[in-house]
């Protein structure tokens, strides 16, 4: 009778209720203790065992969480709170401000933002009111708010969850709400400083995560588009072909090439000529290359895309991490709303043999400049330039889970630094007069929630949660005015007067 | 023309689609640079302005967030984190683990939980596959998570948003999306030991935060049931008439009873009855009074009820927050879970004259025990006794938010260290070494991104910005290989060598 457990309270009518839906349907109700349940308790009782078997009550009622989400246990969120620790301390050794925006938006505000991606929008149902979407990236709700307050410059970190409903096809692991910690430059600023310092803050978050070696790769949406123009693909087809581009780094050129020609009707020869060029990456002197190419020399975009890139080069060598940024033409991005330079960067996994190529394990950030997107807010169209960046914490949280999985790290998930314990009985109430001392001189303790615990399991807790110091008292103790102060870890023991017991562990605390 | 601002790469379409739309309609459009868009430009300005006149282009198009939610400034966001701080602290002082939900359940997990508040909860669009649900609070998934991971005991904080559909006519400054900070123990232990934790932690987080007088009404919903029960309430009225009593903290007992006698037809002498009850508040000598009560001691749950008061303000005297607490038998609390003690903490507003009486302005923190709720999740019903409290922030932060306004606090919004500066032009490289050198270093930085900035506005933005230290490099400094450091606040300037720089400054930094 394992369901009895719910009968309390207003059993009876609650009983009726089930009773009357069809088997296998689920009842549940909130249920409040009143001492008039008890007396038809058996009566409900009997009741029920005559009308259910045993394994058909509520054999519909599966818990989980929503597809595509999970929470987070104390372990995977001491792991959380590390990773979003390094990032948010990068964005503000950069001098950028916190913002927060609602979880949604006006629908209006998030319509025609995101190109083929809008399909993976939520709505909120309509009960009446407005229409409403969960937001789908950080970087829209900043262009809203930028507007909506006429803001003209800002350096801004915004660090929050956004809700994307990826199709189940897609490889598993990707998740429907997830967390972006996002870093942008609002702003007129003279040409590519801010671009530069974008990219040196992936570099020193990728850096500062220890996530093993990693790549920018980088490219212009100018010269993308200049590409396309001199290789002669209609306008019309700018969008499509530039998503094809887009997957280059999941399938070979043969494959996107098919694409191109076949579902998207470019001309074979057209789509050569881009395979020509979107299969190049290099340095600086990739960029020195492509300003000699003949037919991109008279593009005004290309060479506006070219002359930008330079100067990003420029920067990125006294900022010292140029090394670690690759001009690469087949990155192409997918969402709508970037103008200029944009950027991704992907974790290289050092190859078991070293001949071997390093192994690209997926993007775990990536960013770029979107001078129109304020723009499309302002009623008036005034612009506000801006470029920003986008760390995705999910693929580095796996990867550091596993890691820690691999080395069999042992996470604290608490910081207790106290434990209040006794040997012996009718002791809770110098325990609870000693932990609250502890606690009003900001000392985290804990004590166990028990009237006469024993001492052993006390001391296990202890061991096993990793808190530093205990703290003893009983008879003897309270006999002699002191307090026994233990370590754990050496379960070494001194007795201390109970007056000087705050000023002590702050002391061992200090020092440990 | 404003809004030719729009007007960049495909404007021919989007043009052509904007003078299909009746007038007044919105378009936005996702719009990118194409070198082809320019030499449509002039001939698209020119239809423009024959089809519009100014100030009608976009004039349904009003740029908001949905009714209810707000976006936080960098100024709101320092004193909401000031506050989370305090509140987190508290938290892991008592040993609670992080935890963390999707801000969505399945719809079925959220109904039945909150009785006639049900109607607030925002649901998802159906959009194919799960039906969903904004979570309405953190108990719910909290319950949700401990049923489904078959955890039996667990000592939790959880901070984050949740959404409630607030009527527009409640008073103005609720919020439909806002945040809760939640601590709540789940397992079976002995009696009120977490219980009067709870109190504890409420009464530091209200004393931490320095909020003034509070105060923390104590009361049992076996005790409000038992009281119904011997007052001659039937049943089937104990919850609309709990949720009269509810409403004791805002309307006179006259108008609670209109309400329970006219709308709820309750017999108007079992009413007064209640009256007599209800409108009793104190500290322990109450619960002792109500022990001797002839009708009262007659009932089981009012027993237990009392019992555990009694116990809960002994442990409450040990941890020295006894006076903070008040025995109140209005107290009812909405929420259809709460088993057992329920508590709710109010402000208290100091009065002008000595004579009147504190000023209730409004609850900042609530809870109580909630031994079912667990049980519900559970296909077998096996029941985790939980206990915890929820502190609300928003009214936290309006008053805090009010009373900096009031003292004229000047609030940091950036932890910026240092100021990268530079009288001469053509300084922009070694600026950008030495910036690099210092984020490098861990030290926070910011400069202007300008090619050659005047001295003057970069020493205007230290001063406003509360940046502690200039470095400023020049013709001078760069030939004696040395750099200025200025202190913004003494504007006193002193040289140091260029290598000695990062160690100068973290010298400087620890000692202030």
């Amino acid at each position: 009778m394992p369901q009895l457990g719910l009968l309390r309270g207003r059993a009876w009518t609650v009983l009726l209720g089930q009773l009357r839906r069809p088997p296998g349907s689920v009842c549940i109700r909130a249920v409040r203790s009143h001492s008039q349940g008890q007396k038809y308790l058996q009566v409900a009782e009997a009741l029920f065992a005559s009308q259910l078997k045993p394994h058909q009550e509520k054999s519909n009622f599966i818990i989980k969480t929503p597809k595509g989400t999970r929470d987070l246990s104390p372990q995977q969120m001491v792991v959380r709170e590390k990773i979003l620790d390094v990032i948010v301390s990068c964005f503000k050794r950069h001098g950028a401000k916190g913002l927060d925006t609602p979880a949604f938006e006006l629908k209006e505000m998030l319509t025609e933002k995101y190109g083929e991606d809008s399909g993976l929008i939520y709505d909120l149902k309509d009960q009446g009111g407005e229409l409403l979407s969960l937001r789908y990236d950080l970087t829209v709700p900043f262009a809203r708010y930028l507007a909506m307050n006429k803001v003209k410059k800002m350096k801004r970190y915004h660090v929050g969850k956004v809700w994307r409903r990826e199709s189940p096809t897609k490889v598993q692991g990707r998740y429907r709400e997830f967390y972006q910690c996002d870093f942008d430059i609002a702003g007129q600023f003279d040409p590519m400083i801010p671009d530069a310092e974008c990219l040196k803050i992936m570099c020193e978050i990728l850096s500062g995560l220890q996530l093993g070696d990693f790549l920018i790769k980088v490219n212009d949406r100018r010269i993308l588009d200049g590409i396309f123009a001199v290789c002669g693909v209609p306008e019309s087809k700018f969008h499509a072909i530039c998503s094809s581009v887009d997957k280059l780094d999941k399938i070979s050129w043969k494959d996107v090439r098919h694409e191109m020609v076949v579902k998207k009707g470019l001309a074979p020869e057209v789509a050569d000529q881009i395979g020509d060029y979107v299969q190049c990456h290099g340095g600086i002197s990739l960029v020195e290359q492509m300003f000699q190419d003949p037919r991109l020399s008279q593009n005004k975009q290309v060479l506006e895309g070219l002359g930008d890139l330079k100067l990003l080069f420029e920067y990125l060598t006294l900022f010292g991490v140029a090394e670690k940024v690759s001009f690469d033409l087949s990155l192409a991005r997918g969402l709508d709303y970037y103008t200029g330079v944009i950027y991704e960067a992907v974790l290289l996994q050092t190859p078991v043999h070293a001949k071997e190529e390093p192994l690209n394990v997926g993007s775990v950030a990536a960013g770029g400049r979107y001078d129109g997107l304020v723009g499309m807010f302002d009623p008036r169209g005034h612009k506000v330039p801006c470029v920003g960046l986008s760390i995705g914490v999910e693929r580095i949280f796996s990867i550091l889970e596993q890691r820690m999985k691999t080395f069999g790290e042992k996470i604290r998930t608490t910081e207790t630094q106290v434990f209040v314990a006794t040997p012996q009985k009718n002791f809770l109430q110098e325990r609870l007069k000693l932990i609250a001392e502890l606690w009003d001189a900001g000392i985290k303790a804990e004590l166990m929630y028990k009237n006469n615990p024993k001492l052993l399991p006390q001391l296990h807790y202890c061991e096993n949660m990793g808190i530093p110091l205990v703290v003893i008292t009983g008879e003897q103790e309270l006999k002699e005015g002191v307090i026994t102060l233990r370590s754990v870890a050496s379960r070494e023991e001194v007795a201390i007067k109970r007056e000087n017991l705050v000023a002590e562990i702050q002391k061992r605390l200090s020092e440990s």
